[in-house]
């Protein structure tokens, strides 16, 4: 039996994402999609057509299947969210904060907005790197009384730093990080997104919010489980995010101090072997490799290295010594933000949670 | 009286910068212009021109004046450099290893080669920031037996970073370094330069040998003159150095522990209220601010910050205190990598040469 | 006495590009600007500042003035347009087209919207090129019973193609007109403008209404000034009209049919020579040449050429004979989009019309 | 029995395509890799990596496959081109005339390079466009007395303007043409190829050679064929030829006459149903439709529509009247220049030389 999710801001291009990443999906089943009033009562192939000039507003290379075009949207307020087993939302956080709580009573919510990511009982799961911390979920449905629950995903700039990170800590102990970002435009969306003339030539050196994101995204996801939320994890975190001219596919240039040395060699072998929490389980999104060690020295490139294992693995590249921070390390990763740091990776989540029975009665195998 | 000047390397990249640097200079004439067999017994501007296709090569914002492309163009081979009172060179190093000593027995070389950087009796001197160096001169002088001397300049990515690290470290003494850079498309030259196909919606994350310099000259510069040399800066700087898809400027993302605690503010003003060395002299070339620090938290941008006072300033951005080096600040910069850190930065380091007696008997005003 | 000014929309990037031009003017005085309510009720500096970052949204290379940072900005509703002598507008169409007669009912207009462009009894203007046809203005004073009028300039595509057909058509009769432009990103604004999303690694072919204005306006330009307005150029105009991932510039490649044979070197020359309708008064803004011939074959370059004249030149390169069309030549050429082809194009018309007389009693010699 | 095929040429940017063109093909076998000297006497594999750095310089986004990664490469002087059954070269002019020759006495030579792409015996062959032309090369082998022959591939520009003139030319006789091109940096190759430095924020509007070259070519493959040769098309074709910043995929703006008069939709059904002369054949690199016309006024976009049909295809859009040219239509096109307009382009004219017996004696059914 499938799982039937719905897609709440299906128009956008979160939404969009969510659409590609789920159309051909072995167990979900797009079965509602929603959005503002504007695009209600139309098939979604309509809701995306411009009507002045003809154009489909469609962003994403993958072209959208003709069943999905001829589905339904309807308008967000009249739905009733227990007529699908799990939503995937896309939509801004003021709206998330209000939204979201309202769906969780009946339904599982896999949230792209950042509204809930820092309550105590709210996981920032990365699939593959801290699905124990689902438990909360257990916590949170009961503390508030929910059939569902709301499960945030991390911001994009998080994701690949925190794999990255995650074999490091588990084997030598991370002791601190520095990281500086070269973020793609992708990552700001297209309202207001990056101007051309704005980047053009350019680089943009602040990003509203994104390092405290960042610094405390990481602690949690890196953090123990415990009775009442998440220890965070005991290293600090320093970040400069910037804005450059690449589409797709942020690129951070880390240096990390372990808590004992370790050579070039062994961290690389800490990174490429790190098979990630799902291990053994068969989950239709999970990359065969989450990390992707590259010996060429020119790699991780962002435009050569973001479609690894179709966006789904972090590619680390340049992985050696650094002489500043006590046994420091440094190298450099690619990580596709709109694949695995956004719907796709939302995707992994769900299947994770529905592997591990928090989704749907129905759990696989049992 | 006029110092004459010769160019060797004339008709590339970094020798044109040289002649937009000196062709309205007060002090200093062009008086010979170097290049390879190919284009001797021209003039320069015919030395310019593709002959193939009738286009000028000319790769500098600003045009040749009338009487410099009238300037006879000389083969390196035939040339005595006692006929100048100083030479500025724009050669590979390999070329430079050989030609350089040569000069220096007769003449002052200014040099942008790497060729002799790093040995014991040759300053590194970024005009402003280490002056004093220039004593080392004297000594290569004496050792080799030379009228003149061989002064290269750093490397473009090292100057903005010790320039800024230069007041701090003077304050608050610097304990550690960890930098990131976003480097232009221009440090990397026209023979082969970067392709356009290499880096559009890319970022390439390596730059041979670049790292290493940037660690090796940073620490130099900030270094102790003693008796036989510069006792190296006592802190650790650990880098990695990336292109992005800018023309010229490059931006670095610094995080700093410092020796004692120091309130942003406090950081800010060191490097605001920083008047270099030269603080008094009457330098043309010099900036009326050597660092310039932006509120605005959009900047520096490469694009916009760039060209603050005609390329010679470098423009600091974002100071924030860091959370993970003891007493940590962090901050990001952009320095032009073609004026202060390139040809202009060795016009000021030639001016500051002349004002000290370094360079032609008859020093200004004594 | 100087002429008093006003500049409504002076927040926008239009309105910015006007203060540049107005704000060092020998002959002009800002004395009025005008915004939404949302900037009115502050000074301009703090109207561009945003509130929630701190950064100053100012989008001009040149810097505003102090003094003009300085004066207040008023809400467009409260003001008096009779206390000035001039205004420059810069808003959108559906807005010029309410407030454009309002404000001409007392005072010049010269506006950068499309609004009245069409209308019979408005001249559109290329100064140089067609000031004759400013005689159209009492005629629209006349049958509207207007002390002021409304004097538009043409869209910026035009403005470069026009220019270089003037002189072609006067000593050759042009037949036939067929252009494609290569328009760079500031030509669509920034209000959404174009994304660097969609930009990068990429043409956009369309810019919706583009091609009829260009050649609707080209014939109205190069037409003949008749009793009840003019009477169009009787050649055809077609266009293609994409945009390209350029900052600022439009590049134009022309083919065009003659009415007589010309050889290249006397198209060249018919350029080259062209001094447009104003030779001989002494304008601020007119520049030395109206059209630049550059011989490289690699010219005109957007990035290169559009500040020719600080943007005031339509710079041309590769004339060459054309073999399909009659009498054929093409070209291409470079015009600077927000300095000839916007504000500093409507401040050079400004000069031209007070020059004339239709502007401010008191002409200059008179 | 699959035909044995050598690339010669076979490390540089051209020959990796056709590597990737032909490493899973159904019909041929990749039996012998021929590249310099100084790549010879290694694998493949070895021959790709840069001994100073370790990078691998592939440049193709599809990755080698092991088996052609272990490959010998020859050096060219040492190989007997008779142990292939036909040689594809990529290989500049200059060699091309020399070599090229010498391998046609025992084997079909097909070639990228323009060296006898105007000699009055060689065909011009567009694949699905002018195969007849093929008959050609009967002639060639008698005139020089060759068992081979050499089929060279029209320059990438001309491609998708041939393909797209095709069915006009059959349906409505063209008359005129006149084409402004947007060429992407890929077809300028790599040494020296498009600095980025050039590029950014430019377009550069002159491609040395390039017009003359797309003007001679289209009107030979549109010519007929007769006794002695190509009798050229009897239509002028007249181009303006400029680079810009796209990576790859040429964007053409077409304006063309036509002989008789025909609507907006008889032109675009006309060019939509048009299914080459191969229609019926089974060729594995053919596309399903060798052009494909979109009613989205935005497309096609070079970096959305180059991959249609893996870049076999030519995307056509903004179909609509020009009313300069007599029965005037304009259009856009993207053709994929270094697909259909290159390397599998002149694969797709192998499959059609194969089945039509030019090449093998094995010839396909029969």
């Amino acid at each position: 039996m499938a799982t039937r999710v719905g897609v709440v801001g299906a128009t956008g291009v979160v939404g969009q994402q969510f659409v590609v990443a789920l159309q051909r999906h072995p167990w979900f089943t797009i079965s509602w999609l929603a959005a503002s009033e504007r695009s209600a009562h139309q098939t979604y192939g309509e809701a995306l057509r411009d009507k002045k000039t003809g154009a489909r507003r469609w962003f994403c290379a993958e072209e959208p299947l003709r069943e999905v075009l001829d589905l339904p949207v309807e308008a967000v307020s009249e739905f009733d969210p227990s007529r699908v087993d799990l939503l995937f939302t896309a939509i801004e956080s003021d709206q998330a904060r209000e939204l979201e709580p309202a769906f969780a009573r009946t339904t599982p919510v896999i949230s792209t907005a950042s509204a809930f990511r820092y309550e105590a009982d709210v996981p920032l799961i990365i699939p593959g790197v801290n699905s124990d911390h689902a438990r909360l979920l257990r916590q949170q449905q009961e503390r508030r009384g929910w059939k569902g629950f709301i499960a945030p995903n991390p911001n994009c700039t998080t994701v690949g730093l925190a794999i990255t990170l995650r074999p490091l800590h588990q084997q030598f102990g991370v002791q601190a990080v520095l990281m500086t970002s070269l973020q793609s435009m992708s990552g700001a969306g297209r309202s207001p997104g990056v101007l051309g003339l704005d980047i053009i030539d350019n680089i943009i050196p602040y990003i509203p919010g994104e390092e405290e994101k960042v610094q405390a995204e990481t602690q949690k996801i890196l953090g123990t489980l415990e009775e009442n939320g998440v220890r965070p994890a005991p290293f600090g975190v320093s970040c400069t995010c910037t804005r450059v001219n690449v589409s797709e596919g942020h690129t951070e240039a880390v240096f990390v101090g372990l808590g004992q040395g370790a050579s070039v060699d062994e961290v690389k072998e800490a990174l490429a072997s790190f098979a990630g929490d799902f291990a053994g389980e068969d989950l239709p999104s999970a990359p065969a490799r989450l990390i992707v060690v590259r010996d060429d020295p020119f790699r991780p490139q962002p435009r050569l290295d973001r479609t690894a294992e179709d966006g789904m693995a972090t590619v680390v590249g340049r992985v050696r010594a650094d002489g500043v921070l006590a046994n420091g390390v440094k190298y450099l990763l690619v990580s596709h933000n709109t694949k695995m740091g956004a719907a796709k990776g939302c995707v992994l989540t769900a299947e994770v949670l529905v592997s591990e029975g928090y989704i749907g009665g129905m759990a696989h195998d049992g």
